[in-house]
């Protein structure tokens, strides 16, 4: 039976991805050495990070001036890495709180120097994108989250702001158009739409960095890994392989442009059926929904346990939702077919139709 | 035709590794899904990670009251790691040089407190271990590397000290006996004898954490990792299955001991055949050459085209020296053959015989 993977993340990767991976770690390219035993420094691993930078540089037009890095530590480490590399000594940054990973990244921040929440949806559970609030045009940067995965909100505009614009863009990178040139600095952890876990895209701006008068460490320094071309030390070389795949079959089937009408297909199909049926409700404010993470909960709770064995059954998986938010989740990545979304909608259908 | 692989990292892998590695990226345990797409919390992953841990405290020994990490950015940065958790607010660290990563790891502690230089070998292209040294008794630890990849020399004991000792162990580690009780911290990068590129091992006194006084980042704090078992962050699933899959396999075939008896077998074959064939001489002194990587000269540098390509046709492949110090390396890590030294020990006796 086929398996409808609706993982958080990491998550659904493009079976013919999963294919050419398995076959790379048996063997690359008839080389006679597997992907993973060979220096980071051959020409056929150099060829496939020129390549995966290509593609991001390509698939997002990112503009002349910026380097795209491919690193490692998450987006967890880059909650640090940003102030360290754009916090001037005495300087000051702004956050926007909207779910976990924010609070996460604004811990951080404060250990380097003034942060500013400008605002937060704390107050209800991180159901909305808060709006309307004012950044201090004394802020080093500005930082969002563009999709939490947790809460299953969007933001579908970015504020205009007189520092930097940074963004983690972790959920939803690839996932539609984005414009590159109005943000400075751009990370993602690649586990959603990218490929594997284990590596962090990063895209910035290289004339903002060198300009904070600290000492940053060698390793937190994206001047490092700009200047060895994200070799500084052992790349994580299966993880990039993967994701220079996963962006090969994105750009072959038309690229961020194609798969967008795709993924709002599928998240049409998927609020649709939440807003239409009366045995389930939408969590998120409905201007704020995300496309990547739908959450919703039952509107009578005793129907769970038969509603959780109706989707297994179906071969649905990873729908549970976040143990911050109960109830579900459907993730729906670039590589989530619509029959899955469909398989579920079909469920859902089923269990009104039974208490009918 | 076979591939010798003498890569000095990432290196040879199990080919039964690769192979599992590869039938788990199309599916993993009947499960429906691959390896990599799945989420990190799940019960499979969870565990292969409880596994991959359980093998490292099997295969080395570790006494109770340590803690056994994956994690991420490799040896470089341990070298952060190690005197944000280890060097006290005004303390000092003593570390020995003995080539490129000590230097590194040198480099990270001096941004944070006093570092001593105990002794270094750089006087002869770090070609040798210095010995004799003294550590002074008041640094928080002493910080060494058991061996060095680059100039193939290696630490066959190491010395008393009253702080904390700690091991850079990225390129000989589960290659032989090492009394980890001894230590309060090793780190090794995965891509030598453990596992692919993209993951970092750490085994560190659980005892010795929480008492610099100072602040440290999440994600450069050992303790973060310690209480969320190595998934504060989503960790790099796929290095850490193929590292469970690597120490399964050197379990399966006895273990330590019994890679480390053919270890020497290979060294021996090696050094032997240098220092007897006329045309070769290596460049380490002999009582600190490394079991894992034999670095070695032509006597007649004219010869060097000849013999590159000899080797090259007789399948052999990554034995160009590193650029700091020419010549050759033969890199003999846990799953490179006896077989394959001797193809070139043959190669070496066929140039011989040429030029008789």
């Amino acid at each position: 039976m086929k398996v409808h993977n609706f993982s958080a993340g990491p998550c659904i990767l493009p079976q013919e991805v999963l294919k050419q991976a398995a076959a790379s770690t048996i063997e690359l390219d008839n080389i006679g050495l597997s992907l993973i035993e060979i220096s980071h420094r051959s020409k056929e691993f150099v060829a496939v990070m020129d390549k995966a930078i290509a593609l991001v540089k390509e698939l997002l037009e990112v503009p002349e001036g910026y380097s795209v890095l491919f690193l490692q530590g998450g987006a967890s480490l880059e909650f640090l890495m940003v102030p360290y590399n754009l916090m001037k000594e005495g300087g000051k940054a702004a956050y926007l709180e909207t779910g976990t990973w924010a609070k996460n990244a604004i811990k951080e921040a404060k250990l380097l120097g003034e942060t500013t929440v400008v605002a937060s949806s704390a107050d209800k559970n991180f159901n909305y994108i808060p709006k309307g609030y004012t950044i201090p045009s004394d802020v080093d940067y500005f930082h969002c989250t563009s999709n939490n995965t947790i809460f299953g909100t969007q933001m579908k505009s970015f504020p205009e702001t007189d520092g930097m614009l940074v963004c983690d863009m972790s959920s939803d990178i690839f996932s539609k158009k984005v414009d590159v040139s109005k943000f400075d600095l751009i990370y993602a952890g690649a586990q959603k739409n990218m490929g594997p876990a284990g590596t962090t895209l990063v895209i910035v701006k290289d004339e903002i960095l060198g300009k904070t008068g600290r000492t940053i460490p060698t390793m937190l320094d994206y001047q490092t890994h700009i200047k060895k071309e994200s070799m500084f030390n052992t790349p994580p070389v299966f993880p990039i392989y993967v994701s220079m795949l996963t962006l090969e079959w994105l750009k072959k089937n038309g690229g961020v442009e194609w798969i967008q009408g795709i993924n709002e297909q599928k998240a049409a199909l998927m609020y649709g059926e939440i807003d239409r049926n009366p045995l389930f409700k939408g969590t998120v404010e409905v201007e704020d929904r995300s496309n990547m993470n739908a959450c919703f909960l039952l509107t009578d709770e005793s129907l769970e346990e038969e509603f959780n064995q109706m989707w297994a059954a179906a071969g649905i998986s990873g729908i549970k939702g976040h143990r911050s938010v109960g109830g579900y989740r459907a993730s729906m990545y670039n590589a989530l077919p619509l029959e899955s979304v469909q398989a579920l909608v079909d469920v859902m259908q089923e269990l009104e139709k039974k208490h009918a």
